[in-house]
């Protein structure tokens, strides 16, 4: 049907995580989309996406029924405007410095204010200046207005954790060198913000990234209140992509420290490592492996770290080694 | 692939309205469906339609997964005969006659009986004979037989509000004229009832439209039973819509009269004036803008109609200003 | 889009049981589909399937969002290799022993511990070798490692019941003769078990099947604990399949025999008939009629058997007498 592009990932395989059983799971979000733009003359196009993520290993969704996308935009000559359900630009544009793209156990450490989507936004994008891109958005907080009598969000508002939210990109992409900075400040967040700068550099076969990323967490993120408080964090990446052949050596460190939150008033971080090679099989059809080791200044860091991520899991281990191994098919 | 069509549209904007903060939301319904057909031969075709609904602006789901449609048929010289889950016929047949489509802020007032779709049916829709339409649905009520021992059921039958669902349909469409009549019996809604008149009629780029819907609703509707009970409705529909180029203004009256509703004898009314223009970017791409008024008489009336179609909200509001902005594009 | 194939069935009719009113319902369970593969040279592949279930009559969806398959493989000379969700092995292939292929009212006897479709598993299937081909499948049990912390998981490992699951099969398939063997343990099942064997062979018009399978149930099945515990069940199934021009006449008797459930000790027997007949429309569309009658030992059997089939319904009926007529449409 020519108006329409079925598209996708399949991606699953074995984690074995200390503390953990093996179990199956994904490097890259398993998701099926539907596409398409339609040509309105003079350069510019609508267009629109919807996609839908969930877990190749039981066939269960993830998150809403668009998590991926949920969008329809004009496109042309000024750059592009979408509204909907989309990709956050600082996530978005930021983990091109990780080689493991923020995705499996070889992921770099990440903020807690970090969002990969976002909802109820308009979101910009620039043409090509030069190499030069920019990119903005706005997201709508929940409806606080007293008359509207959400119970949600007039906690919100009592929380005064009510924002709209806002995102600025800019990135440099020429030839061997990208470059990237970013702010934003999610929607219902307290007011809590990220900002991040980085750049990769290729040399032939090799490519060598290193980012910097702020977070100030005030305890809510869009919409929810978080059960650990604020904090302060500073977020580092240095990665390593290196091709071989029809394959690619990854590899990172990257490091965390995290301020006043909770009951510490020092601050405590988190280092980790690791080490990952990629064979594609073919155009479409990848293998991976890769292993990780995380450490955990304390016991107190890593439920901290662990359960910002992950609501289910209350760590008490000081050091996590994760092996992964798994197929990725894209369609 | 050759024996499905992917369909959908995608609609979103920015509405306000009195007593609420700028919200993103849709005009026309947001839906991206599956449909096909064999030829049988003879004439003779066998027809099937998946339909999801959903919110563009945050990827949400709305109502269950094939919201929109989810049949299978055979068509042929006689007509058409479809199995499951479709369109009722007095929605979509006199829904033609408010400019807005029931649709957005702009949308006729709508009795409480009132049903886009229902399930458990088998509709005929005729041929065309001279113009001539006619069109019936069979809907089965939830089960209540005693030995099924249904709770649901069980309490439908002891209100006497398990009744099948039944409607008619018959309109007239030839040149400029359009003239419909539908009566229609929700299934379990304690014998509750709509029957409707109305036409349009088409005077070069002007549509002139006049509808009329009485409501008789026993406080039941398709095996729910509702906070407000029994009412009798008068629903008036005026509207006007004038092309003008790529464009189209849309207006209407529409008016409301509500009787015996809850703990007041009289009579009580809603007047609702819409004004709206679209603009064709292409064939499958429009931009709208539209506003309303709604002048309830006073403040029980409003919570009565808004309850009735929103149970989140509890207006007291005695008059609503709506504005409405946004896009939609079909695929 | 070609790397996309979309497909699916969309059956839909009435059914009438003891007990219950006149409802709508399917047959050939609802589903659609995406699937594709990828040519990776050398006579290997890389495949995936995604499948969702549904009731068309009201457009629910049926179990997970992938319900029906979630998987990704690599298929060549040495077989096919697939991860994820995908179905059982001897459901599969036992299923084929009965002219119903156990849908509708018509389906033979089912043991308690028969799944058609499971998770977190990897499943091997052989290329023929002179009509044998050989299977096998390994899943994953729930997570139930003290350090995981899974409050589901713990209470498996505390009852014993935290099992991975692994079937094998063996099928030869020659002309007019099928034969089919297996041997399975769901996970998370108590150590449960189920074995199948049984053959059909053509004779013309004519297709005679014999099927015997034995379950052990011990009261858990993919990690569910069941309200009914332990039990032995030989189940029989006895078919004729016989084509008559664009149609076909199915019959059959299946007999089950259940020990020590609950708090009887000896054993009670449930004898099931069925009759239906299919009528091909096209080669995609078909319309189907069918009755069986179940007869009961007694009330006791009765409630066991259906309570293990369909959690919202208790049985009192010693028989049971159920009619089906429908169309389904593969697309």
């Amino acid at each position: 049907q020519s108006n329409v592009t079925v598209y996708g990932i399949v991606d699953t395989g074995f984690i074995k995580e200390t503390g953990s059983d093996v179990s199956m799971g994904s490097n890259i979000d398993n998701r099926i989309g539907f596409k398409g733009s339609e040509d309105l003359g003079g350069g510019y196009k609508a267009t629109f996406q919807l996609e839908k993520r969930f877990n190749l290993n039981d066939g269960t969704i993830k998150g809403v029924d668009w998590e991926g996308a949920s969008n329809v935009g004009i496109a042309g000559p000024f750059g592009a405007v979408r509204l909907g359900r989309l990709n956050e630009l600082p996530t978005e544009t930021f983990r091109k410095l990780d080689p493991f793209n923020q995705f499996g156990v070889g992921s770099m450490l990440l903020g807690s204010q970090r969002s990969t989507r976002i909802s109820d936004t308009v979101r910009y994008d620039s043409p090509n200046f030069s190499g030069f891109k920019f990119g903005a958005s706005y997201s709508l907080g929940k409806n606080t207005d007293k008359d509207s009598r959400d119970n949600a969000g007039t906690q919100l508002k009592l929380a005064d954790a009510d924002n709209d939210g806002y995102a600025v990109s800019l990135n440099y992409s020429n030839g061997p060198l990208y470059a990237v900075a970013n702010w934003s400040r999610l929607a219902d967040s307290k007011d809590s913000s990220v900002w991040n700068l980085g750049a990769f550099y290729k040399f032939g076969p090799a490519k060598v990234s290193l980012g910097y990323e702020k977070t100030h967490d005030k305890g809510y993120k869009l919409g929810s209140a978080k059960a650990l408080k604020e904090s302060t964090q500073d977020n580092w990446i240095l990665g390593l992509q290196y091709a071989i052949g029809a394959g690619r050596i990854n590899a990172s460190f990257s490091y965390m420290d995290i301020d006043h939150a909770r009951d510490w008033n020092d601050s405590k971080d988190i280092k980790k490592y690791s080490l990952g090679y990629e064979y594609d099989l073919s155009k479409r059809t990848t293998l991976y492996a890769m292993v990780s080791y995380s450490d955990f200044e304390d016991e107190a860091v890593s439920s901290f770290y662990r359960k910002s991520k992950d609501s289910d899991t209350v760590a008490t281990d000081d050091s996590i080694t994760g092996v992964q191994i798994g197929i990725t098919h894209k369609f």
